[in-house]
């Protein structure tokens, strides 16, 4: 069960079939777990046999009595490697076939810039044992990707790829599904961010309005803690939609807090909030105008007396009670007209900019491309 | 502890029994959990022995001191294989009796296009170890399978197929049980299409109308996440309902939308988001017209000044508030009716389009059937 | 390290005292999850000893010497023996003392229909390991609960029964303990139904009966989901409480329906969703009735052109205006009162339906029992 | 690698050291993680060597080699002991040092009545493994507990105790942190209480109060939900705070459904939910009022055609329509003055009612100690 | 297999290159979890040969054949070490090069008082087993750290540094990433905060602010509980938010009751609980009134009994009905200016108060440090 020793202190393992799959990928820890399942061949002069002596050409052994060499994933958190059978095949020429069952969890930085239409490459280096040059080399031949479309990722190619001659890794190229994510969060955020603006055509006074905003923005707080539950923390290549979202957040509370004032304005006409000051004067104003009229009342009653005088009166008085009706109605109107007026001014303001933002953060999505080193793992060790 | 090796290099293994159970469906990830328990009966030549030398029929021997063969689930991502106990029992003829339990995840892409009522098959390949001609060569017989309605998939049927001598599998018929996805999304969410539709019939304006779709629109989305945690990514046969709900979401925000709008157009008369035109327009008329009634007014007064005259001239000022009143109502109704007419002819489009919607998807729903293939993990090495 | 071979094949194994406890009850996947402890005892003759060679009574051996019985949970799906301790007890005549503790997870498949007031009786397989009649055969003798009261699930009492002389197994009564399903539940499903019923107090007009429907909906479909992630996917003794919901949530939702299409019907005093007919009528009506007047006051105008004639035509304009509102009001408070009135019919309709709806549920909830086999692990094996 | 026998048949083992390590609470499962690292001294006969010829006074020995002792936690669910060190140290005269880690899950029924001010003492059970007076026998001397104020629970003190000589097990003396559930339980839940008995000051009219009671009972419901995800189920010390809890969500209702029902009191003046009767008398009465002022009108007509007479009639008219809205207003006051007077009488029962219950809860949860026998797991099993 | 022993009982080992990686932290548990790959150089004098009688400088042997030093994470809850490969690499000269990698779970009570800005340093305590002066001791040089911006936690740098000769333990510089609290908790909170702040602009009658502000205080109480979900319960440094949050809590239901009680001073203009007092006096007195002017007009009726007086009389009712309307609204009016009144000064202070208490609360979060001793599981045992 040694390692099978030979003169330059390096053995050399052939890989003739990789089968790679991917189990999953953990977005909000960004890590890949896969696994590998390598068909091995490699000669172990110690197993050679004379067909003469021994008249078979291959026989079963079991895999714990002879040395089987290692496959590491360097860059895997967890890695283990097991034996897919507990037998082996040798033949009489020292040949040992063996196949081993590689299960690794990566860890890989993808690049979740463009998400929910994020994609990326992650390498997945594949090493076996080697010390001051003593050690197992591997050479690979064929690599085939089983089952790219499971989960929430999608697989699109494997390839192998070498950055030194012992450095050999599969370059596995993956791409977020966008159907989920687009339907449970960009969707719903974009239809309210389109309802918001619509709420505008809400007429300001009756409350409507304000609770129909306050509702919007409390669901999209909701898809906002989705989003952050989905989402890893921050990192080089922050996926720039948590961004969108916050000023989509920030833009559906202003756009709430600006109605909420405006309801006020169209109730008295303006915003001060100092006390005391407005009521007294029309009340002032109504006393004084009363007592003036009851001059004036004073004044007829004394010159006339009779009926149609009375009536008279007593109509001047439906006429100034309906004018001051009047003018209340005009009064209201007035502080409607101001805030209508500032609501559409703000409308448009929200309208325009809101497009132009929107505009920009779509380009940014589609054209930036953030970029990510996934080899921080090979270092030289200068010691 | 050798395997026992015979002239063809083949061992065959005699498996009289398997039972199988499934433990559980991952849905989310589309992974089978399963559970085997394989009766085996082999012939070991080495464990024979001379019952006039030793007489005994029988014996117990421990299972770790002699060779048992190893039963793979090939399209298992996880496989572990266990004796079923520490003993088994060896014949004087060298037969071999022992029962192995196998605790497999298979990886299974069932089709889910029929979600909540989807069915499909799923093989669970069962081979030996085998390279190169060498191995062991299983030979089944009965196959029963266990505790079929545990969970939520009903397990309806398994039965041993073949697709080569050496690739047997257990095809696993699978079926969702409808109950819990139909109660917890699909009832709920056909509920609030209803209620929708239904909304209709309150007042545009009071606000009553508004708040009410806001709710069943976010009520909506909240059943959309639930779904979407529920069903995998994207896939070849994604589930139609995801698809389904999208497409009732935007309904039930067009909805939304349009009765915001018709709120408007029911106060306003129109959908003028420009700004200072109207009001203005509306002041300008109305002084001129006092201005004009002033004038009459100064007219009048000047010619008549005896009480009975003055009377009247108040009860016109009482009859002109009146029409103004009167005019203010009509002009309203006039608005709240183009509203309502158009309310109205948005309801029948959207009644109609919407139940050719609903036809059409359950068409596709019980008609369609998608195709998965479900082999791929056998392929052919060429190497 | 060998089985005690004895001439019948078979090794007796003594139980004496069998330590029984539910650590808990999966109510999702029906599963009961135990822990046993067995004190064993048995004789192996290859570990006497004369006291007179070796004067002890008694010695110490490591476990992982010596041959100990195992005991399987013949119906777990995870079960798993251990050592309670690395060392056993060995006596001079060869009796050896040892304990195991079991961890086992059984498939029970619990009647849960008469929920959250279920009761059931789960059996735990208990076997040793025997095949063709060799094997180990258990005697068991005391049986003991320990902390029953622990979890959601209460153990009432656990005794040893057998199928037949190799089928033992232990019966645990197992009940639900009502209390937190209760409260989460029933309870606030209950207030619920009951505040939907006292809401038909609410006025029909002024959207507040409405939003508080929808409110009690929404809040219910909660439930629902909770209830849900609670229990098990359908079977044979499915749970009816998840019916009685169902039926309850349309319950729900036909009463806010109604109270929406009586909404309609306060306003409109019918519900005709076809255009432009109605208003255009009393538009018609009301202008003609104005020509008419105009025409009337034109006559007048010519015959009366004093003060007195004008006032008194002025006042009548005045009457005219009180006798539409007043006429507008009549109609309204006629819609109203038709509103009411079908309001109240099915308030009496609901409310009857509901009663007896209510008590035949209560009814059949109580009353009836359904029947699981929970043996179906123990069939015969006809090969 | 023998248990080091002694003549009566006990091996003493010193464990001069113990920390205790409180790893966390499980208050939903009542159980105890905790972790020990225990010091052990002893003995070991065939350990020891004559320093003169061998001239060392200790030796470094790998642990699988030689014998050690267990030490078991009697009530530990889950009980692993693992060696600190591959390595330990031998003196020459026998004398082993050796250290070990137990990971022990401990079932303990927490007495969480008076929750979440909870407080209680856990025993571990901490033996050695023993039969029929063999084995092996502990000597503790000194305990440390290590990071006490970890985690949701405090741990205050712990120290050995022993029930009989060989019952030994450290108390653990447990405190739950109340800052966390006071926080997101106790002080919402009071909040809506207190918001629930200043809602009353909301006007019974107008819809506000009753959506404002409504979404008070729905957050109730959210919080009694989060309560019964932290409590364990049913036990003889149940927490009294889910009693609580229960009390208030059904004061909260029957406050929500005496608002609903008083709205339509002061909206109709009573509650008859009979059908028809009301409105058509009020009908009737108008319509007969009306008829005689048509006659009387007739009358009149006939004697005064004079144009005085007719406007006195029209003006007659405007009395009496303003007089029969007087007469409204006066019917709806007398109404809206019955709903106060209820409302009122309720809010002060309520207020007496809901204060002395407080007292009295407040006093029940300070006051009153349940008693749990933690001791439960040591019985005599008498066989 | 043994421990190389040398004269003074120590072994060194030298550890020329530490990769020190944190896996991930687990703010809620305090816990810290970390994976150590240690490279190992050291001298076994047993495994020197000569290279003239076996000339080859190097040899490979399985790890499992010699012995390999114990690295141990001192403070870690569970730690294990596993051999990087199973090969090692040795000398001729015994000189052994071999690597390992060390998986830990540390705790480490981070100081979250500044959460979540929050930063802090915690020592992974890394010894080898070492008992009486006897053991193993670790020299180490390079210390690198991998892949610190991964997760929710930034680790800033890593360095060696000891406590004592034997005592070393690497400096961990945590820093937790404040975008995710920020966006998810901080953020909402402000914004809710700020949105009840400017609510004052909603008119106090309506309805229409106390509905909005029970929502806002609902929303406040989740993002509550969102925050209890993250952090851990009370400890030495408790983080100063979760105070923050229950005073904004306390502070939004003390604004909402304001606004409650204030809603009623507007209607009733006063907060009068008492029964039957109010109404009954303003019934008599308008009942007394009318009665007056039954007498008046009686008197009159008998004097006056032509048209022109009847008409007269009839115009009186008018006026008295419209003054009637006047009298209450201006009653209703007084009560609103007075509720507005202490609305305007409750909202001063409240904006004077909360503007004082946010930067008191700012100013505390950015200059207070919370002090933490890492190093109590260092303690001298004293036995």
């Amino acid at each position: 069960m040694r390692h099978p020793q030979e003169d330059n202190c390096t053995k050399s393992i052939f890989v003739p079939f990789l089968e790679y799959q991917t189990l999953s990928v953990d977005t909000k820890n960004l890590r890949l777990i896969t696994r590998l399942q390598a068909a091995m061949v490699w000669i172990d002069p110690e197993l050679t046999w004379n067909t003469s002596d021994y008249p078979v050409d291959e026989v079963i052994l079991p895999v714990k009595n002879i040395w089987t060499p290692e496959i590491h994933v360097t860059n895997g958190i967890v890695a283990t490697m097991q034996h897919s059978s507990r037998d082996l095949l040798v033949y009489s020429n020292g040949t040992v076939k063996h196949t081993v069952i590689i299960n690794a969890e990566v860890n890989c930085e993808v690049n979740l810039f463009n998400y929910p239409f994020a994609a990326d490459e992650c390498p997945v280096a594949i090493q076996a044992w080697s010390t001051d040059g003593c050690g197992t080399k591997l050479a690979f031949r064929h690599l085939k990707m089983v089952d790219g479309a499971h989960g929430d990722w999608q697989t699109d190619y494997v390839n192998f790829q070498k950055k030194r001659d012992d450095r050999n890794y599969i370059m596995v190229s993956l791409r977020i599904k966008p159907a989920n994510p687009f339907i449970t969060l960009l969707l719903p955020s974009m239809l309210i961010i389109l309802a918001d603006m619509v709420s505008f055509a809400l007429p300001l006074t009756g409350g409507e309005r304000n609770s129909f905003k306050v509702t919007l923005v409390l669901s999209f707080t909701m898809f906002l803690n989705i989003l952050n539950d989905q989402l890893p923390g921050d990192s080089s290549c922050s996926p720039i939609i948590r961004t969108h979202f916050c000023i989509c957040l920030i833009i559906l509370v202003v756009s709430m807090l600006v109605s909420l004032v405006l309801t006020r304005v169209a109730q008295d006409g303006g915003l001060i909030f100092c006390c005391c000051s407005k009521r007294t004067g029309t009340k002032n104003t109504r006393r004084r105008e009363e007592e003036q009229s009851e001059e004036v009342k004073a004044d007829i009653s004394v010159v006339q007396l009779d009926a149609s005088g009375e009536s008279t009166q007593l109509l001047r008085k439906v006429v100034k009670f309906l004018e001051a009706l009047d003018a209340k109605d005009e009064e209201n109107e007035k502080s409607q007209w101001i805030a209508n007026l500032l609501d559409k001014i703000f409308f448009w303001i929200y309208f325009i900019l809101g497009t132009v933002y929107f505009c920009t953060m779509t380009t940014v999505m589609v054209k930036y491309r953030c970029k990510v080193d996934h080899f921080d793992f090979w270092y030289d060790q200068n010691y």
